[in-house]
């Protein structure tokens, strides 16, 4: 394996960074991987478990003689750190990202970039609902979609090194333009992210009624709602402020969907129920032939202490 | 393992039925299982696989010597099958019933019932997304919550003996008056299940934006509500119409809810969504602190062919 990059800054160490950096070892893609992360904890945790081969004290420094450099924090804080090592960036070094969504990052980093380096988005989709710098793992990658969003003006050369270094980490590549990256995540990612967070906050409030109750008998269907209700919320919090039009566009479809069936419940309408329930069935076959889920009944699921 | 029961007659030979069929036989249950299912198809295959020590031709000579009747149909179709066997059971035999609802079956099946037998529901609070006589498995109780929901007038004797029965089948027993038993299952399976099948309604719907995206992508949040909205269709829809007010009552709770989080997002209100987000997280633990899940990332998810 060529080395692609010699050396790779990662600002931000959780899940996503911490994976990329034991998959970038893994593969012995890079000479060295220096990061940073703003929270001294972070730090702290990333030194104590050998996370990256070098953890510095600010993203400057980060950058300083990196090839690529990774910016791997919450949608929301990318503009600043930009900003911040923008005059630090190595000449014709590439810069990119890791955000869930793509049109507001171009927006926040671009006016940034120096005229010698480059900016080339990408989206591992990728992820657990666990979070934070001892979340990673080298394999988080491995046949998971990359998508890479390259601005119109891109490199192509710039773009296909990127991508050759995606593959090299263990995904899949595709790529896309910022609009449309944002509209396929919040009808795939998005919109049922805020609807779990809701179904599931509904019945946390239901615990006045319903006691422990909720929680005991959650294997019915409920818990399925709770993973990805679990995931990291200042990173969700800035997708939904920074892919609002789309995520907005959705939720209307979503509801107008959920009155009509819930319109069919109340007036006792059962053949449009068993029509939309079969119908949805046919989806589940289709993801599964697309071999884009696992077949074994409830996922296959580890067997917890008590199910 | 004394006989509870000597001869047991199931009345559909569905996912339920056949996994309760293998499970008494797993534990040595009773003398003989017997099992009737309205479609020819699932008889022939219920014969084929063995599913049942004997398959009968009709309701009534199903439940013709059975000590315990078990109605395993959807909820609709309870009452016509208990009026069917009424006039053949044995005397002083147990019905009882696996459905997901309770009031309504109570109110379906009771009328028919004779003097000298008992009703007692049951509701095994396990299943997977697959359904039909194939899908059965002995263990798919094991160490699962079954809730047993005796009339008001139930003979104590009788409803300790079933509730044997199912611990010897391998489920944990809870006791829950039918009203309790619906809200509950509203908010941790009803509910859920109907926010699934809607979402899942709506991405299919936007496959005319996004073509074969949102499958191809669906890893990322969406598939998740894929499996529990790959249930039976007619089970569901059954389901719905007869937990009625529970369930509306609840979608009402949650429409409201995700109106006030579409507010935060359209007025860019980060730290309502922040919170909601950090609350809903500690949900999570708490069901994984109850046991009710595994914390493996991801499920523990069985890798699909390509995720």
């Amino acid at each position: 394996m060529t080395l692609i990059y010699k050396r790779v800054a990662l600002i931000g160490l959780g899940l996503i960074a911490g994976s990329m950096s034991l998959a970038i070892r893994r593969g012995k893609l890079a000479e060295e991987i220096v990061g940073y992360a703003r929270s001294q904890e972070t730090r702290d945790i990333a030194r104590e478990i050998n996370l990256v081969d070098r953890v510095v004290e600010s993203a400057e420094e980060a950058v300083k003689g990196a090839d690529l450099v990774v910016l791997a924090v919450p949608v929301g804080a990318m503009g600043g750190v930009m900003e911040a090592i923008a005059p630090h960036l190595k000449e014709g070094a590439v810069v990119s990202d890791v955000g869930s969504v793509k049109q507001s990052v171009f927006d926040a980093v671009m006016p940034h970039m120096p005229e010698h380096a480059h900016f080339i988005g990408s989206h591992p989709m990728a992820g657990t609902e666990h979070s934070g710098p001892r979340a990673g793992f080298a394999t988080l990658f491995d046949n998971r979609w990359c998508l890479i969003v390259p601005p119109a003006d891109a490199e192509q050369a710039e773009v296909d090194k990127l991508a050759e270094f995606w593959r090299a980490i263990g995904a899949d590549i595709e790529f896309m333009e910022p609009e449309r990256h944002d509209l396929v995540c919040a009808v795939v990612s998005h919109t049922p992210h805020l609807i779990a967070y809701t179904m599931v906050g509904v019945a946390d409030d239901l615990r006045r009624v319903t006691e422990r109750e909720v929680i005991k008998f959650s294997a019915a269907g409920f818990r399925d709602f709770t993973r990805i209700a679990a995931s990291d919320p200042t990173m969700w919090r800035d997708v939904f402020l920074t892919n609002k039009e789309a995520t907005l566009e959705i939720l209307g479809r979503f509801t107008e969907e959920l009155f009509a069936l819930q319109r069919a419940i109340r007036t006792g309408d059962g053949d449009t129920l068993f029509d939309y329930f079969t119908h949805t069935r046919a989806i589940r076959r289709g993801i599964l032939e697309a071999g884009q889920d696992t077949d074994a009944p409830d996922f296959g699921r580890t067997k917890a202490a008590k199910e």
